[in-house]
Formats: structure tokens, sequence, C-alpha cells
């Protein structure tokens, strides 16, 4: 017996169509990408990316009528926060982010902080929020190369006022970046509307599709500016010993991973036809249910918010007087019942909301296919667990 | 009808597990490495990547009894190109290389090269063969921080004599770096004894893995020297905001390709299985078919190496009054025969070979699943296409 609940770490299971997608590419078509001939199976793998990229492209809005060729692929959203942030920041600049970011962006900014960019992390509030006064007030005291932040929390779920922030950088003139881990497919991101200088997206949570992938969407403008990552083989330009600078050949190198494009392609189509707001509907109910049983069993402290409002359906918990990590294996020993317990490679996230000192906390992080059936098993469990004495 | 010749692009097919592996994953796994509880799916995926990089430390006879640590999983050897020059060539240092590379490591050495390392192309003959004598007078007269070569070219499958060439390097001091994405799991490469720095390996040729997997056998003290690359969530570290040092973490951040990874160990069980000597015996059998072949048909020119003799079965054709590119497309349409023309992002290796001038050539790469009918149908095709009278 298993019940997943850490949909945060990877969404599982994912739409049948996605692993269907995957091995019909490796056994019926497998060809490289723009290293063939015009052979049908070389135009069903251009055909492929290129139409994965479009797929993207139309679901984040992106610019100039959602131009397929300012979709990159990579390999998952850390390479994409990577890209963009060392490729655009240079000594001497100043960007701004939140205390609530994943290590994603964080080791990337602190790495860059050692070569003379400097960083300025707005504090959020015990509920992970970040105030639009307060960055109001930041934005008009100084100013900003780059501001970068995720959408929701990856630890308690709390959604940013994404189109408030967005507004607030337009006004001041600094690009802004979105990591959108936790949000993509879930939340509606209109990319142009917001006027992002970039988006970064992972394919294998709430796009449903496979590791291994994820990807840019970028501002046509904003990607003139950033230099090169991973220079290489493109299929293009191949008398050049130097990368090209067109789109999208600048930001990708090598061989893609085209099994997992045609994964991720799969798995939009899934998503536009189910609908992302079904999907996000669905799940909201399934915290609701959550949220209202949990708070009712003594001895959990929920971190965060503490109602479904503004946030995604994750949950930090710590248990009065038991260590949330012996929690967690209670859990999988008593109905296979997986979570995440620790720090969620957000430190500064667990400071924010207070549960650093604890070691973290307890992960439940709900997904689509998730059923009213698994989250009372959870709560059932949990309260079975809590009710029992502490150990000496 | 289809007659896959374009091996060196991307193997085809996989062996049926490779793809059935992938499935399974996706189906029945599914689990984020590292990012979960102990329950049997997080535990599982452990195992399968730690098992993976086992196999693979074993395959290339690694450092410290296959220490499992010092393979890196990257999402194509391009990548791994890039980690192992950019981390570790700094401004002012000396990096020797051949007249026979891909781009896959001149693009970052040209970018290098502006940053002020300074690069040494040493010729290779018309044949593509860089003389031991050449390297042995270069190393003596000058000192190098670093040498790169491909192992066998993608142009015109010519091997290098790399025992010989890593001989030299460990006399000279010089680390040695090996570009084996056309020789993996097809010639026996053993890192240890040989002292390579780092062997750089792509997963979807020989060794027969999908698209998006590749990784990077690590010298242990070469590896402390090279900076890191990504930075991310490791799921490990994670109070730590700065990416950690040990291994295999410095190098990955971010989710891996598991799915891809999953291929990949299929592929490799199947490769020790089926044993790439019988592989690379097989498939020279059949490029010795075809060279025999080819050489017969009027109006064929063959770059590179004239016999099979120091070669893998990779072959650079142009055609007398008759562009490479145009006999390529007829090939596609007469017999549904794939290969690939231009310059396989492998320009300075055109240059060598005198190419350069015909808009490089048409090339055929045998592969092991590859037959005599595939073989004798291309010759065919090739034979009656040059028989007819060229157009006006």
């Amino acid at each position: 017996m298993s019940i997943y609940l850490n949909n945060a770490a990877t969404s599982w299971p994912k739409p049948h169509i996605v692993p269907q997608a995957m091995y019909d590419f490796m056994v019926n078509s497998g060809a490289n990408l723009a290293r063939g001939t015009a052979a049908k199976r070389d135009l069903g793998t251009m055909d492929l990316v290129l139409n994965c990229r479009e797929l993207l492209a139309e679901f984040f809005h992106s610019y100039e009528d959602a131009d397929p060729r300012y979709v990159t692929f990579t390999s998952n959203i850390t390479e994409s926060l990577n890209i963009v942030l060392k490729g655009y920041l240079k000594p001497g600049m100043k960007v701004l982010t939140s205390s609530m970011e994943h290590n994603a962006s964080m080791r990337p900014l602190r790495r860059l902080e050692q070569k003379g960019v400097h960083i300025t992390v707005l504090p959020c509030d015990m509920e992970g929020v970040l105030s639009l006064r307060d960055l109001d007030k930041v934005l008009k005291e100084d100013s900003f190369d780059l501001m970068i932040i995720t959408h929701a929390s990856n630890v308690c779920g709390t959604v940013q006022d994404i189109s408030g922030i967005a507004r607030l950088c337009r006004e001041a003139g600094v690009p802004l970046v979105v990591d959108s881990a936790q949000t993509a497919g879930v939340l509606p991101i209109h990319v142009s509307d917001l006027g992002l200088a970039a988006l970064c997206f992972t394919g294998h949570k709430g796009l449903m599709g496979p590791q291994g992938t994820g990807g840019i969407i970028w501002k046509p403008d904003f990607a003139e500016k950033v230099e090169w990552f991973i220079e290489g083989g493109t299929g293009s330009f191949s008398h050049l010993e130097l990368q090209p600078d067109s789109m999208p050949d600048k930001f990708e190198a090598g061989t893609p991973n085209l099994p997992g494009i045609a994964g991720l392609r799969a798995a939009l189509q899934w998503l536009v036809k189910e609908g992302p707001e079904k999907i996000h509907a669905r799940e909201t109910q399934l915290g609701l249910r959550f949220i209202e049983g949990v708070k009712k069993i003594p001895g959990v402290i929920l971190a965060g918010k503490q109602t479904m409002e503004g946030r995604l359906p994750v949950f930090p918990l710590n248990f009065t007087g038991r260590d949330h990590a012996i929690v967690a294996a209670e859990l999988v020993e008593r109905a296979g019942i997986e979570t995440r317990p620790g720090l969620h490679c957000a430190p500064v996230a667990h400071k924010t909301l207070g549960t650093d000192g604890m070691g973290g906390a307890l992960r439940i992080s709900i997904g689509y296919f998730n059923t009213e059936k698994d989250i009372d098993c959870c709560l059932e469990t949990l309260a079975s667990i809590l009710s029992e004495p502490l150990k000496a």
C-alpha cells in the first residue's frame, strides 16, 4: 500500500499518455534533433520539439504572439535559474530576492555574491508572504538590476501576489524573474501581461511531465542581454566555432532530452484538455479537507498560513514533543504514506517560517490524483501516532 | 521502409529493455531522488541512481576501486565538457587540443579564449590522426595546464592513440580530458590505467541509452580542483546556502533525469551482457563491407582513412560533380536511407580532412543493429544515383 503525498518533490502518478509518449518516441522515432536528413523520422523529431515549444509558449502566454523561439529547454528548473542568473548578473550588479527562496536560486545567488554581485533578501512574514508595501519601499529607496522570486513556496505553499510584484517591478524598471517550480500547471501565469523578463519552470511537477525536463520562457530583449551558459553543437551554424546568438540555439547545446520532451508534450496536451483551473480547484478541495482535519489533531503545529487562502496544498508540520522525521518514518511504516521531512532545500524559507530550529518540518503535499481516502487515511494515521504516549 | 545509418548522431534502435525500463520507472516508481522519506519508492530511486553510477564506474574502470561518487550525471556530453573546461580553466591557463574536435569542446574553448585562456590546436593529418611525435614535441617545448581530445572523430571515425597520448600527458604532468562521444560502449576505456583527469561520455550513442543522459568519470583530486557549474538543491546539506563540496553532489543540482538514468542503467546491463568487443567486431565487419563496396563506386570521394584500420565505421563521403546534400536527400527518397550531410558540428575536423570547401560531407555511420542487407542496399542506391547523368 502506498499513499503519495510528496507532490511538491515530483508529481505522481503522471497521466498515462506521458510514459506512453516517451516509450513510443524511444521505440518508433528515436532520431536526434537537426542532426540528420529530412527523413520522416528526423522531421518527426523536429515537429515534436517545435510543437512542445509552441504548447509551452501558448500555455504561458509568452511574447510576440507566443513566439516558440523564446522557449528554452533545460534539464530542470535549477539549470534554468542558473542560466538566467549567471548569464545576466555581473559583479557590481544588485539583485533583489525574498526570504522564501529555494536553494535552486539561493545557491547560485550566494555564489554570485562571492563574485561581487550584491544581494538583498527581502524578509517575508511568518506566513511566507512578501509585503508589497515593503517591496515598493525598497524599490523606491534603491535601484536594482534584477528581481527574482518564487511564485509559491515549496515549503508551505504560500503564493506570492505575483501580479502586484510584477507591477511594482515594471514601474521601477527592474526585470523580474519568476521561479514557478510549484505553480506552473496549477496557477495561471501570463508571462507577457506580467511583463516578466524570464519565467523558469520545471516539467515534472505541476506540468505533469517527466523528470529531466524544464525550461525558460524569455522576454526577447532580455534574452539578448543574457550570456551563453553551455556552448556546443547546436545542429546549426556548424561552420562557427562560437555559439550562435540566435534563439532558441543560443541556450541549447548538445543533444536535448528528446524522450523527456516527448513526455512533456504529452503532459501539456493532457493538461490543456483537463484544465489547470479544474486541477487547482480539486487540489484546493483536498487541501481544505486536510487542513481542517489536521488542525483538529492535538500536538500538530502547522507553520505558515492556517487556511487555504492564497496557498497551495503544501503543509509543513511539526509535532509537540516529537521529531517530525520520526513521524514521517512512522507514516511510511504504518500506512505507506510518503511525505518529505527536513529542510526541503530551502533553509531561508524555514528560517522565515520559524521551523529552522526544528530541523525543518514534515511536508505533506497533495496532488491532483490524490483522493479523499488518501487524505483521511493520512489524518487518521497522524492522529493515531500522536495519540500514543511520548517515549521517555 | 527505413535504413538507419546515422548512428554517430544517436544510436538506434535501442535494446528493448531501455524504453521498457524508462516506462516502468515512470509508471511504477516515479519518486524523486533524496527528496522523500525512506519509503520503498524512495529507496528504489536511490538504488537505481547508485547502481547506475556503480555500473558506469566499473565499466570505465574508474579510480579508487571504481568509487561511484566520482561519477557525475549530466544531460549530455556537451554539458559534461562545459563543466570540466569552464570549472577548471582560468584566464592565463594554457590548454592543448587537436584539430579534430567537435564543437562540444571547441565552442566552450573559444569562449574561454575570449576570457584569456590560451588555446593551442595541434594539427592532425589528413586522416585525422594526431601524431604522437608532434604531441611529444609541443609538450616538451611548452607547459600546459590541460589537454582535451576526442577519442574518435564524429566526422570520419578516426580513433586516436589514446594510450600513447595519455602516456605523454602523464609524463608531462598535464591533466588529460577525453571526449568519448563516439567511443564509449564500443572501444575499451580504462580511465584509471590511462590516468585520465576526466572522461566525458554521452549516454545515447554507443552506450545505447536514451537522449538526455551523459556524464563525467572523475579523477578524485582533479574533481576537487574544478569549480561548481550549476548550483541548487541537492537533497543534501540543505541547511547551506552554498553548494556542497562533496561528491557526487558538487556537480549535480536539481532533480536528475531519473527516467533517463533508468534507461541508461538498463542499457549498461545489456551492454555488459552483450559485450563491447562483440559489438565493436560486428560494427567493424559491417564497416569493412561498406568501405570495400563504396570504394568501387565511381564518383565517390571518401575523406579520412581509406581502410578499417584504426577507425570506427563512420564514413564522410563526397561525390564528383554532385552536392552531397542532394545525394543524402536522394538516399532518403529512394530507399529511406537516413544519414547526415553537412558539417556535423565539427568545422575544424572538416578543415583538417579537406572537406570544409565542400560544405562538409555525407556521413554514413553504422551501428550494431544494422545488417548486411542495410549496407548492400545503401551501396546499391548510391551506385544507382551516381550512375545517372549529371544535371546541367
